[in-house]
């Protein structure tokens, strides 16, 4: 039996589409670090394709089957040529794959050495338009922040809270997961860990203290190093406290495109 | 036409249901508070009642034509009769009842006095069985937590960070959400405002940092509270500290049932 | 005491701040709505400045006090002012505000005209820079899709499920929200209701699998109806179908800026 | 430098803390399926230990130090051995364990044969107490539901929607995921794929219409599989049906204790 295959029939609204395709699909991802080896852990995906003005639908299962296909662990060069793929085998013009997943990194307590996990937000997010690819990366960083005036009008103490700093980078040569990472830590009054002894914990308390940042501090340190990176071609960095002392959010956010006709930091939206 | 009614058929697999209804619907909500004024929000309800073993279904539509003809503003005994009414209405043995939703309370800042409000988290739950009515009521406040540790142990500072403390008790007499609010925050390093003018801001820096409190602190005087307050009748409050040196929480969970055999504190889940 | 203003103080790194505030503020909002009636609801507000290169940090409680401050119900014009009294009020060149909430809208059910409230998401979301305002909406709009691939084939019955169509629309003249929302039901197979009685229940059933739509259906009449429009200067359009046979989504998306060089419809991000 | 353990100093409220420790930890884990092959995924963790009342604080590093150190794939017996292994190195007289992750399923499409995986979520739940182990199994299974209501009713076509269906059991033996898994979707209108052909997607559209099935029809079905299972112990089941029609959900529970005094099924809570 032969069942009519309605997404290949004509349309006349003669409207095209930017991205259509499968959305929220978890599937199990190896992706490659700095070090060269491959973590094992789980993705959300998004693919999409661009769908032409007199094509009714695309082939859905198609995405999937690509998903199920990929054997190479991921990483900036294996993304773009999945990225590619999927505009090749949808017989695309352009195309759009998005994989979140956590990621994992050993650290080393600051004083006692003890090693533990972190774990990251990450995003792959690539195009690939017209024989141009553009692979982005997006990771999201947990921090500490302690703010600058609540310990200058404080006796003792100052109010600091966990924050996001989350970058969106678009880049022309490889970025480790691992060089975005280390950049907002830097950024931050103080990085987290998974394990601290008391030992460490003294430390990154004092180191917090003596290292107080606005939101406004830490999102200026961190655009300047990602100006200062010539393989950062655009970026947005937003870097949100989780204040201890409010129950909202103390929020920043820069763009930044340096291939746009005025390139000075921070021209708008 | 008559169009056959499939949910009043009979059921032939003897298997009474505990709660059947709908869930997640939203709707605005008028609340009277501990001042006798009534503030309007909007809630998430579910609203449930057990199905006897040969019915094949309940109908739906009733439930949410209660919430259409809600005129009374919420408080602990129009709540109660809420919960009754679905009973009669779906002609069921007993109901559950859940109403979800943000409520504002208007705090003055220690210092300037200045006046801005705080959101908590609310749900009304209540349960009639067999004409006995059970009110509980849930409320997640968010405070500061400082780390007894961190402070002892470090020459200057302290980590510190927002923290949610979650009730849920079962009174047998009338309880404001206020007074549950104002126990939870006593309980705290610090509670939280909108709006802190430079020498509010001073002033919670310093409170928190006097008043350094474990995750283990916080439930404990909590949970003297609550088991010394004759109206309560059944508690269980959850601490979770935000930490703002790790990428977890710290968290703490105490349960008490005041009426059971054995009423010391915290005799297991 | 004065204690010292840490924000006022002079910054030398030279890199001013797109945006900086408050994030994820809640708050009680009036409405108004298309009849001129007023509804309450209860948003989450985004508050944000543009800060200049040599100012150290904003000042975030005052963001507060304006949200305290608002009396007039929201509709375009009056948030319109709000966003601008923002820039205003922080002494600051563009300002930026988001008002997320949910919104109710009265509908009568197909066949027995019994009418029940349905709930939308809703943001006003508004940039006012150097002088120039811009006003944006943003809705998501719950509605039914049905398989035209499933109904094709199959000999009886079609798979459909609930969907989400997001529109983000920037204007040049009032649009009620209304309209958006009625835009959007059009565009699917069937609207969603609170309350359905029995014949309604027939009729949203049958009225589904008469008007069988892809996600590429649903966006493309949507994208017609939106460029049409010529209160409508720039919008996007998501729908995401949280299929039933399948544990992710299908999605689409077009994006159209009608003032851009090329303004044919859907010329790529 | 010997630091203060402030943690292991004395604490005199005589209030003893059910359950305290690390909330919402990333980790990687390795899971063990049905057919002995391990699959990689990402877990959140909670790991909890009962505090007596002399003891002012616990030592939570200790807690991701034992997950670091987690070697063995987890399955039913390692998992066992995990929670005791948590009561033992706090010192805790009981412990209470939670590792919620996604599972993966190999399935074949039911006419093509395709093979492609379903996601599903799992926790493993224990506790440890006095010497006595308790394991539990947490599952999600999203599935296809189809309304009993609008087939009988309408002419052609029935509003069908993606279900959540939520186990969570005690045993006293070894049970599988797989096994839990399948008892649900046996007792769904239809089970979901990942790829479908257009072969499959006639197949599961036309067999969901012959399966109608209301959320009391399901929810009763899979309590008397369970029921009839001699290893579950207790058990509750949750079903949730995402309106294709509405905004909100349907939704039944059922709940019971084989070894409490009244062991019908459905007694209440």
């Amino acid at each position: 039996m032969t069942l009519f295959d309605v997404q290949s029939s004509a349309d006349s609204r003669e409207v095209p589409i930017n991205r259509v395709g499968v959305k929220g699909v978890r599937h199990p991802l190896r992706v490659r670090g700095r070090d060269g080896k491959v973590q094992a852990t789980v993705c959300s995906a998004n693919l999409y394709v661009a769908l032409e003005h007199n094509v009714k639908g695309t082939h859905m299962s198609r995405f999937i089957e690509i998903l199920h296909e990929l054997n190479e662990p991921i990483d900036q060069a294996s993304f773009a040529d999945l990225v590619r793929l999927v505009a090749d085998r949808l017989q695309a013009k352009s195309s759009y794959v998005e994989l979140r997943f956590p990621y994992f990194v050993m650290k080393k307590a600051p004083v006692s050495q003890v090693e533990s996990m972190l774990d990251y937000e990450v995003s792959y997010i690539g195009e690939w338009s017209e024989g141009v690819p553009q692979v982005g990366i997006w990771v999201q960083i947990p921090v500490t922040s302690l703010c600058p005036c609540s310990k200058k009008i404080s006796d003792y103490g100052a109010h600091n809270q966990r924050s996001h700093i989350t970058l969106h980078v678009e880049v022309n040569a490889p970025v480790h997961l691992e060089e975005l990472i280390e950049m907002a830590e830097k950024s931050a009054s103080m990085e987290l860990y998974g394990i601290l002894k008391r030992p460490d914990e003294k430390y990154v308390t004092e180191k917090a203290y003596e290292n107080a940042k606005f939101v406004e501090d830490m999102i200026r340190d961190l655009a300047l190093a990602l100006a200062s990176d010539s393989r950062v071609v655009r970026f947005s960095v937003e870097v949100e406290n989780f204040e201890s002392i409010h129950n909202h959010s103390a929020y920043a956010w820069i763009k930044q495109d340096k291939l746009s006709p005025s390139p000075a930091l921070a021209q708008g939206r």
